[in-house]
């Protein structure tokens, strides 16, 4: 079960009906998961802000690099252009190119891209080399196309799959997680969902329960081969309407979340996050006869809500991703478990970690 | 009394022997405090990275902006350079060029810089204009001359004091807090220490606790006007050998510290960091007949342990900041409430949140 | 006279009336010279994007840090906000705090700021410490309003006036210097105006020709000793509707100029770019009802046409900060001749670079 | 020929025994050229720093973004850790991905790499998809390997060769250009190599004299379709001993040259520039027992030098470029003139831009 099925809740502000990034009206989500042998555990992911052809309708769009020791692909585009003009896919370390030709391929065939000769392929990776022959390359590019062609919006799939196949995080089995958010009315009443690939270390804390310690499992410890390396890919969407500048403030504040689950973006993480809108309004067409857009933005002093959404819900995937893993056996024989749920519950009860939501919850005016 | 005279031990590290900034070798800190009638409610903090000219002897530096909404000044030439050549000063908002101007008096004053032409002060600030007749400016260059005359180790006074004066935080007085940690000898044996000037808000949570929502007091809640704006100053100190750019990544690592105090670095929250290094063998001086400096830098892959120790120390030093903090009437009869201990160790207690230093800690082989 | 009053035309776009930053509707600029005695050269020099309350109707604003040796202030929260909220003021390096609280006393004093407590100050600086005595801080708040208050439209005096007063360029009296250019009205028919307070090295060419070689004035030459350090401040405006992220990007063409006329930034040079737009429907006003705020911005693909403006105007801005500047004597008797006119214009037709309006010029479909 | 077997002399500094990026010591380029039927016409440029395991031995390095409207891919490793770890491959637009599989080929089969299980591919790329069947996509993985292997110190092939055969500059052929200065002895002594892979556009000025309005090619002029857009990648290397700072402060002014040659950077310009040291003493190994790196760099007060170096190299590499291509015919029949070499030597001396070496030359005490 996820998190919140436990009784684990996460934060003041309400989820949307998912607890996922498709939340985000049009926003969908594709796995294909690679299992294969004794050494294939790995997959992609692939993120999509809309149905219709995003080089065509790109989206606004922005990035925060948190820990740069990664590869992610596509970044000094969105930074400088300020959108986004084809779907995240995430995968693993050294099949980011691959991942990225099968984006292209996917991209010069859509009707319409007939003559597109430059396209900025969005990649994200994390490295699952320790259950998954990373040196193998084995993803293919039709794996991306698909991830893409099964891609849905409701529920999305946790844990190990698709690029959170082969990952570990925070000393236990990670992968896949999602949730969501949704603001007050009088905040306007926006959706903010995260999806993360979760593959990096620390001293986890669960809603504040030192969780880590109390299972022996966590870095620096005396015991064993903690690794706290690994990285973190993090997807924001949103249907506020918001500028670029306002998105990378957005990206900026899901980095927070590692300080909510006890990391500290350990060197070898490469902790990435890009953030989109879906507004309509927002959207940018490939190609206009008006040389002036004209686009709504949130005020600034309108983003706090935002923030906090963007934190709790990063916070809230997270242990998604660790919750709906499962164990793994891989490469090298090598054995990672999952978060042992019972024991987990256990320490949460004692820490009172669960069902905080008969705390005071946000109730703005 | 400190968050740890009553048991609140936060993470895995140790403490040095003040738990203070102090703790890192050579540097101090000063502080002036003006409180005068019925709304001077405002200061001056300085911290020395050494003891020596630091123009004549810069230390290496770096800043990271978490959120820039803010009048700090010096930030661009850190980054350019890589240096500090001036003590740290912060302030409130409005009295920022003052500040600047008395450390100007300072720096060029000194013995040895008679010919000094071109210093880059750096100043820090806050707004403490609820509490603080922060329009009436003030503070007098002198103010900062008083602070870094009366600048020492050992001991920091924390809460009401120097900058921290007029502040409020996470609902509560704020005000000057600081901690520090080291690390294990395998890791290097390196100390880090951290000063806050803390002025921001969130939902408010300790040790993991959550305290805002158990008290009616955070930010979104249905009573009262609870203010998520203010700012956050961070100064990060070590004795590890760092370059810049591996200073710049500790200074990031502090802004984690907001996700595990329950804040998302609000619109208004100008959140910087600044970040120096006192290994006496990275130190920079002013003119040299040698055009190249041999200088040591801890290799990338070493740095995870400073990581983990920035994020503790900042933690703490926000906890600090609170439980050192007292009540303050000031401006306009404002009020601020300093966080009423007594409740708040319940709360603690409730979460089991107090006495973790019972829980396995970091005993690296 | 004036660069263009000499058949120097750089380019190939049209100026405006004023060939000035004045050209850009709305803009106004201010001087206050201080000249006494043997050695005060320096002053203020006011820019203000429109004529009503700025902090009341900010204007959307970027920066660009060309080189960041300077002590420029109010950078970050440009940045993070994208916006300005007061004139920019620019001084000598060590009056840079005064100038600050220059316009805090101006911006503080405005009707309907009565309980502003908050104001991003933005102050720019070179170091005129050559022919001024700068550690005497002869600047006073008051200078600010003196400038602020004589600030006009139409032309703009050049050379030793304001903040250029004791400064020197490229081997030479710098000084201000400003131009501007409009686009053709297919590409929009904007207006670009750009102000430079020059002070900075390198090896002088002019439209091409190479000036400081032929004079015997550059940096590394044999004789002498040529200063390549000081800095440049470049305010650039416009009329074109343009969001935070792409006033950066005009921003970032500035610096080419650089190259234009044969610099290279010297380590020294605090090289600092800021740019805003004036179009009256990018304003943001401080508050408002209204969460959402439309906002027009010209799509990225348009964007070429300003950059060259850009370019071509902080050129020539360079220029006339160069043919308007006089001989100076000042502290300890410094002397700095101005570009003798006379010999440059003969180097000028040497190289035929005088006149060249008579070729092909920009006229696109 | 080259620009300087023409008389073309730029700048005041002598040039390496190449004038190229190989006058460096230790660094080599490869090119593998693809040109095959009506359309293809596109490569492989590789540069390597050292002949070593460059994965084992990493070397220095920053990276400077001047217009992100590209697909360079491993940027923000470079700039997070401050080194390179693969040679450095330049190749079209849309194969980036499949040449970021072809240098991890190279780089996990080199013997050493067993156990490597991440890997930084350095990928630039411009978009020749005017002479090019782009998205064909016909480079292929082991042209990666064709380039390395014939990687080779001493000349470098100029023009339309490698990821310069199908790309334009500046209204005629583009390609690979290259060129390379050294510093007077007084000043270090160190070498700049430069290669750029030019493919962007402008208002050409050589050595100051307006070629490209001469010629009547321009940007915004009246007659044709000029296209601005394009991209330019630019490798700068140097023997000094320079941190990844101050190898970012070198990559900055390579940005300069735009400027220099008329152009903008226009909005589809991608153009990077990538700085790295061959300094031994600054060499990363990707293992040591040592966690303390002692390092060499240059003190900040030396590098303007350097800056006036990278400059000058850039502008010529670009020069080269332009003089070393000929006219190509390609995709769709597409046809680009290269520049026409004795018209412009005319126009050239008209100005007087040949033999400038007459003039005073960097001379310093």
């Amino acid at each position: 079960g996820r998190a919140r099925d436990f009784g684990l809740i996460t934060g003041i502000l309400p989820t949307g009906k998912w607890n996922a990034i498709t939340d985000v009206p049009g926003v969908s989500v594709g796995h294909k998961t690679l299992l294969s042998g004794d050494s294939v555990r790995t997959g992609v992911t692939v993120i999509l802000p809309h149905q219709d052809n995003i080089f065509q309708q790109k989206v606004p769009a922005a990035v925060y690099v948190g820990n740069g020791f990664g590869k992610s692909m596509g970044l000094s585009q969105i930074e400088e252009l300020g959108n986004l003009e084809t779907p995240i896919a995430l995968t693993n370390t050294l099949s980011a190119p691959t991942v990225a030709n099968g984006l292209l391929d996917y991209m010069l065939g859509l009707p319409g891209n007939e003559n597109v000769r430059s396209v900025n392929s969005v990649v994200g990776e994390t490295n699952d080399g320790y259950l998954n022959d990373i040196r193998g390359r084995h993803v293919a590019p039709n794996d991306v196309s698909d991830a893409l062609r099964t891609a849905s919006s409701g529920p999305v799939a946790e844990g190990n799959v698709g690029a959170g196949t082969g990952t570990r995080a925070l000393g236990f089995k990670g992968g896949i997680g999602t949730a969501s958010r949704i603001l007050p009315p009088s905040k306007g009443g926006y959706t903010v969902g995260v999806l993360v690939q979760s593959n990096f270390g620390g001293v986890l804390q669960i809603n504040g329960a030192p969780v880590g310690r109390e299972l022996h499992n966590f870095y620096m410890m005396e015991e064993g081969p903690y690794v706290a390396d690994g990285s973190c890919m993090i997807i924001i969407a949103t249907d506020a309407p918001l500028s670029a500048r306002n998105l990378k403030r957005l990206a900026r504040r899901s980095y927070l979340a590692f300080g909510a689950v006890g990391s500290f973006s350990s060197n070898g993480s490469g902790d990435y996050s890009i953030a989109f809108s879906v507004h309509p309004d927002t959207f940018i067409p490939h190609t206009s006869k008006e040389p002036v857009h004209m686009t709504p933005d949130l005020r600034n002093d309108e983003l706090s809500p935002l923030f906090l959404a963007v934190l709790e819900a990063t916070e809230e995937a997270i242990y998604n991703s660790l919750f709906m893993a499962a164990d793994m056996e891989g490469h090298r024989g090598h054995v990672v478990k999952a978060l042992p749920i019972d024991r987990t519950l256990e320490i949460l009860k004692k820490y009172r970690a669960l069902h905080q939501d008969t705390l005071p919850k946000a109730s703005p005016k």
